[in-house]
Formats: structure tokens, sequence, C-alpha cells
């Protein structure tokens, strides 16, 4: 078994040990989601982009377990709806490889932040 | 290799080869996680819970590149913080299992976002 | 002075008799107004639509002050960036009746999430 | 009749003359507003702090009407629930002038960020 499969198995399970389930629709796993991601968010928005990388332990293991929920939860949707998050995750790396090609929008003037927007 | 560090390792190159390495600070990736995040939501929220269970083929595939741009930029930010995500999502599963042992919490008359609540 | 400009000079001098407007840079504030968006969609994510109209007291009461919370920061951005507020909603509203119509989208077939989805 | 009550009015009048209604449960209004504010911090995500004070003109006009948006969401969102806002945001700001008193936290070594963890 893969490790990823193993992880939804455990998480699958927690759930339905605890019959859970019932609250799990995909549209509030989408807002349970997104209120981790928040959670996230809320460690950096008063720091500097310097110090975001340099984060205190204490603070960088609370950060840590910030992004473990937020993977929980990933996989939670994921396996509701039927979606391969690696082969997903694949596929939408390879249509950014076409759609920005690194000859093209390397050193290029254009900023980052321009080629993202046009991705949207 | 595991499938994992194949696609970290494919999501980092990707970063690299166009020198965006440089707008990828822990803070900015937060940001970009949660708008991600976002777009997932934007999907479910004028559908009912039921609907969201049922999304129509187009409307399946768009969300299902929707979780593939919030694993990529997971997997981005894990890795600029030097955090092993497999491991944090196991740390935080066996934590929640002492916190909501399951016969305590199972078909108890306690709503189950109580429990969530708790876990702030 | 408007109510508005009241609560306005309010919040700027909180801030001022703090010395915080260091940290308040557009993108900064950008991220704690997400952040307060999301505790107000914690309160709301394991309930169903139905509950959602129909809060407890108590948790009414939480979410009343995480509305003044992202209130309070909208103001605080829009002060950064010198928009006023007021003028930018009704004009969004003008916008928003002409792209869509009452007469064509009441009653209309469309379901009301392709309209909204649209407007992206 | 002040300007907010005559805002409120007109969103209002807008939802109910398309009969939109239906959709704009507590729930679903605050998934709603959640992704305008997720709209708003993308423009911001790979800009630097110093970067987001000074947006370009079409940048800037953008944004003004993402904050249009949020404001939009956010009196929706207040009517249903019967929250008034001004009162609401007058009162947080008396909270918090309680617990961060000027004298005690202005120039103080600790720094802003955790004044403001504690608020959680």
């Amino acid at each position: 078994m893969s490790e990823l499969t193993e992880l939804i198995e455990r998480v699958n399970g927690f759930a339905a040990e605890r019959d859970w389930d019932q609250f799990h629709s995909p549209k509030n796993l989408s807002m349970a989601l997104i209120a981790e991601a928040a959670e996230l968010v809320e460690h950096f928005q008063w720091l500097t982009e310097q110090q975001s990388y340099e984060l205190p332990e204490d603070k960088l293991e609370q950060v840590r377990l910030e992004l473990a929920d937020i993977f929980v939860y990933l996989l939670r949707i994921s396996e509701k709806l039927g979606v391969n998050l690696m082969q997903a995750a694949h596929q939408k790396i390879s249509l950014n490889e076409q759609k920005y090609p690194a000859d093209q929008v390397k050193g290029s003037s254009k900023k980052y932040h321009e080629y993202k927007a046009k991705s949207r």
C-alpha cells in the first residue's frame, strides 16, 4: 500500500468510527478546509516575508500542525468526490508547464504575478 | 522514491526552472494557498449539501484541478518550511484520536461541531 | 459627520494610538481580513443552511462580533488605499444591475450560480 | 435615512428583484464573502508590502471593486442575521480598547502579533 493510501484509510477510519460522515458533504468540507487555510494565514499576517522563512521553534510546530489539518481535509474531500489527488496534481503541473514554458517566462520582463493572474 | 517525494521534486523543479522561488516566501505561499481554497469554496457556495455530492462532469473536473492547485501549494510551503507533511498528518490524527475518543463522541448527544470548536 | 466617517476615524485612531500602522500594509490587512472571514465560516461549516438561519443566542453574539471584525478590517484597508467604500459599493451594484437585468434572470431556468460564475 | 441604511435597502432590493434570496442562507453568504476576500488576497499575494501601498491605477480599480463585493456580502449576511453592523463594530472596538490599553501596548517590546494572537 502506498503511503498516501495508508494515510487516506486512516483519515476515513477516524471519521467513520465517530459517525462524522454525516457532516462531511463536499460543501461542508470545502468550508472546513478554507478555515484551516486561514489558521495558516493568521500565523503569517503580521510577519514580514523574511520573518516567515525564520519561524521560531514553537511557531513552526503550530504551523506544521495547521499544514497537517489542511492536508487531512484535502484528502477527505478528495475521497468524497472520488478524486485521485496525486494524478490531479501531476496533470495540473503538466498543464502549467505548457501554459508557462520555462524558456519564455524565466527572466522575462513580465512580472510573475501577471502570469499567475492569467491562470484564472 | 515514494510517490509523494516524486511529486514534491516535480513541484520544486517547476518553480526553479522559472526562477519563481523569489516569490515563494511562506507568507506569500499561505496567501496563494487560501486563494486556491476559495476557488474551491466558490464551486459549492450556491449548491446544497446534496448537490455538492452530485457534481456534473464538467464541474467535477474543475473542482479536481482546484484540489490539485491546493495540494501543489501545500507541498510547496511544506518544502519551504522543512515540514514532512505525511508525518505531520499522522501525528495530527493521533492527537485527534486522543482528544476525541471514538467511544465517547460517537452517538453522543453533543453536536459534532461542538467537538470541532473545542479543537481550537 | 456621517456615521461611517465617525467609525472610520475611531478605527484609525485605535491603530495610531497603539503605533500599529507599521503592520497595516494593504497586503497584511488583506490577510487579516480573510482570517476574520474564515472565523465566520467556521461558525457555519457543520450547520445546515436551515440551522444557519436559526442560531442560538450565544452563537449569534459570536457571529455578530466576527462580522464586526471583518467590517473593521474592511474599513482599515479601504482607508489605506484611499477607497470610498460606500461609493464603490453603489458602483458595483449598478454594474451588477446591468450585467444581470432583473427581468432576464428572475425565474429563468438558468441556475443562480451560473450567473454568479459569469461575474468572474 | 442614513447612507448605510440606503445602501442596505439597495442591496436587499437587488436580490429580491432577482428572486435570489433562496440562495442567501447565512451559511452560503459566509462562503460567498470569503470567496470575495480571497479575490482581494490574490491581488496582493506576489507583491511586497511596499508594492501593496503603491498599486497601479488599473489594479487599484480592481481592488476597489473587490472591497465593494466584500462590503455588499457583509451587509447581506448582517441583514439576514438581524445584526446592526455599525453597533457591532463600535462595540468590538470598545472591547479591543479594554483588551489592549494604548499605554500598555504602544512601544512595548511585545510584538504586535502576539497581542493579536491573544484576541482569539
